[in-house]
């Protein structure tokens, strides 16, 4: 399936890590739909990461950038105009890193300075990545930016933790800035809330697989693979949905709706 | 814009009565994506369109139907499977109708047969639609069907009377019947909560004037067009949303999320 | 527990049918706290009911109306404001029934006639309550008027088939008709959205054993019994929540908002 | 109105600065229910307030305490205890300030430490105040804390700016430590989403004026004054709300579920 959706069209993709990321999987879908874009990640990621096998077969070129730094966002922004010879129509955000879950402290014993960390990456990066892009004059006109989250910005999910509060607050982030970039440059701003994904950072959580199959079991069309979820961003990136902005779309099977389902009380009723 | 998006899809669109309506533009659309389909609309309704040029213009064939009615709505699926050669792939339930909004009812003044009868147009016939659908075996795995809603499901807007509770009875109706058919057959079913729209049903709720500036001004892209919103369905109708189900997806320039606008501030200054 | 604090209220409760029913409990909790009411349920419930005990205990008078008849519904305020010496300051609406369910039929194969009748005496009644005592001016202002809802009217229960439609519709009425009434009385409209609770018509539903232990391991604070309920609606009706409207209040301890939890972790662990 | 609602309960209110405050008006209506409490408040913020005169009214003692200070809430509660002769009952966390709005920085050209500053007094305390009293084991099973939010949590008010995304992790911080609490506990953890208040703090932000009467124009029973939400506040302190958890409760004259009143449609027409 290719359809020329994103022709002509340039972007930026944060987050590629490994081939299981949602961001390695945007950029391969963004790649079939005819777009142009550069890779960014964390130095540090990208010393884990396999990027370079992604941007050759991309075609793109890769702009290391620390997304809590403004220096290295003016940098990326900068450059990826350049590369690209125009400026910027989408971008995705697909960021996210707690070091109070990494680390295993307990939700009733948060370290705060970690907190701010977590926040700072996860949240705060997403409004830099805005902030600097329109300081720059970066985006061109009905441009799309999106940023990943999940439903812990809504329901708990012990094993979230503090990651939970960054995703409240990249949707709130999305809902300001969606405002004001609506207003002033007709770019739309929107969070995609994905079910669980068998991502590298995913697996990370604790507990992840009776969680992973208990979300599975709950969502009547099942869980979203990162596979779906890069082409629903390439159709937010597309020109089909240039009137939805400042919304949290959930991409989830139908999880978020689904209060009981039958193949969950069967489960239960073995016990 | 065209990317045939939605060839080989064959589809059955309900309710388009002239040029303005949404479902109008959303034929339009999908004929230049690629699919084909049939159109239907109540008997009366015809009468008063226009539709025979738009079936002109799509190549597609028409089929009066009585939303309300079991039988015509057998007549309708068999015979559109017949026509189109094959399962539907796509539904658009674009219906929607009040005798007490018509004919000025105060909400404290309801009559409850006409409220009936409002429930049972524009809610229980989405039900209908589905339940048929489903009997006869005519939708195909992974098929997509959308009901057009508004956000007076969750607000309340005077004028828009029992409406309200009609859009809200949708959007509930949304939720179970994608769960069943998620389950049953990887049909996926949603709603669309669209701006206020300039269409002939829309202009006949009153007081729409000032309302319509009012939601333009509260929405930071302005309201979405019928032409905008068929663009959108016809992404919900694609493979690229093949894991969106029972969500009602606001399509509204960010109306939904917007609590006041700068426009609006400096137009209740003027006062 | 007992605090006056509905002294000097008068008030009508739907729906008590045995001493498992909320209705019953917010009987008992009204009297404890001061109001005087009477007591009201469909004729046909009151011969399988046990309401006379109620009604002794409570010094109520009970009077018979069924909630979808409008000439029931007068006399029923008629009679009201005459016996207790007053208008009316607060209303119980605790109607619930769905033929539908009741008879085992599946969702897929909904008769709708009996839809028909769910949407007439589990939410319609609802505003033919409220259109009848603004008609007679029957309520006080600042009066309170609340309604009994589920959170399948956000999310899919699939035992509780029609009847989710039926809850979407009565807190899409509480939103309407408690805009009109705020503003003509100041009396204000909400529903709660209680837990699953172990009442004669609860326990009703099929699965409904597995069902609520599955809820109260999702609650933090463990199911909400139909005391707690009751204590709850007393609040509601006092002076103290006199600026909340239009809302429908969860009141479930902390179900709507868990997204999974250690308990259910552990027990989906065993398998 | 008084009705021993609090009688025997011990509490912590923070937040009251003069008498227009949300807290201040708390801690006279939980003193007039029968409560004993002590108060504190930022020391810089004391200095600037009449506190001592509320405390006199009310025969509280102040504890001064920063509530960013881990060490300052040991000491808040740990003495709170002594003076109170025994373990908390309830807690208002009524705090919240941006130096960004404060100094008029523009959403696009935020100082991204003065937005840590933000979190950290407005949100990060929130949980600061519970992790705390856990460790202290300071509060009393069955109690009740509660924070104050605002639609903007939701909601895009461009005046509001950084302080949107402080309220949206307030909340997120409510249901998360609910979660932990109700478990551990059986403490109730919720906020309340109060109208927009003329308080010292409220008429600091921009525009007020116009905003506050479009708020009071869209709800239909008009703005929540400081004493109403001190009212309601009492209520969630109380024992008649015992299982409500988790939750984000709308105390807003009907604001957050209202889209358009005749009152807006009627200035609108004007122009």
């Amino acid at each position: 399936m290719a359809n020329n959706l994103l022709k002509g069209k340039r972007g930026i993709i944060f987050g590629a890590l490994d081939e299981r990321s949602i961001a390695w999987k945007v950029a391969e879908v963004a790649k079939d739909e005819g777009a142009t874009f550069t890779l960014t990640n964390a130095p540090i990621a990208m010393r884990m990461g396999e990027i370079n096998k992604l941007a050759e077969a991309c075609g793109a070129e890769i702009i290391p950038a620390d997304a809590t730094s403004i220096e290295d966002l003016e940098n990326l922004f900068t450059k990826s105009v350049e590369i690209l010879g125009g400026k910027i129509d989408f971008v995705l955000h697909s960021i996210g890193m707690s070091p109070n879950v990494r680390k295993g402290r307990d939700y009733g014993d948060l370290n705060y300075d970690w907190l701010t960390k977590t926040l700072d990456v996860s949240a705060i990066s997403f409004h830099k990545v805005m902030q600097t892009a329109e300081k720059l004059d970066a985006m061109n006109e009905w441009g799309s930016i999106l940023g990943l989250s999940y439903i812990a910005a809504q329901r708990t999910f012990p094993d979230y933790s503090d990651m939970a509060h960054a995703k409240a607050m990249l949707e709130s982030i999305a809902r300001s800035y969606g405002e004001r970039y609506a207003r002033l440059k007709k770019v739309r701003v929107n969070t995609i809330s994905q079910s669980p994904t068998m991502t590298t950072a995913g697996t990370g959580v604790g507990g992840f697989d009776v969680f992973y199959s208990y979300a599975d079991q709950m969502s009547p069309l099942g869980n979203a693979s990162a596979l779906d979820c890069a082409k629903y961003c390439a159709m937010m990136f597309s020109d089909y949905t240039r009137m939805v902005t400042m919304q949290n779309l959930m991409h989830d099977g139908g999880f978020s709706t689904s209060g009981i389902t039958d193949a969950l009380i069967e489960q239960l009723k073995k016990d």
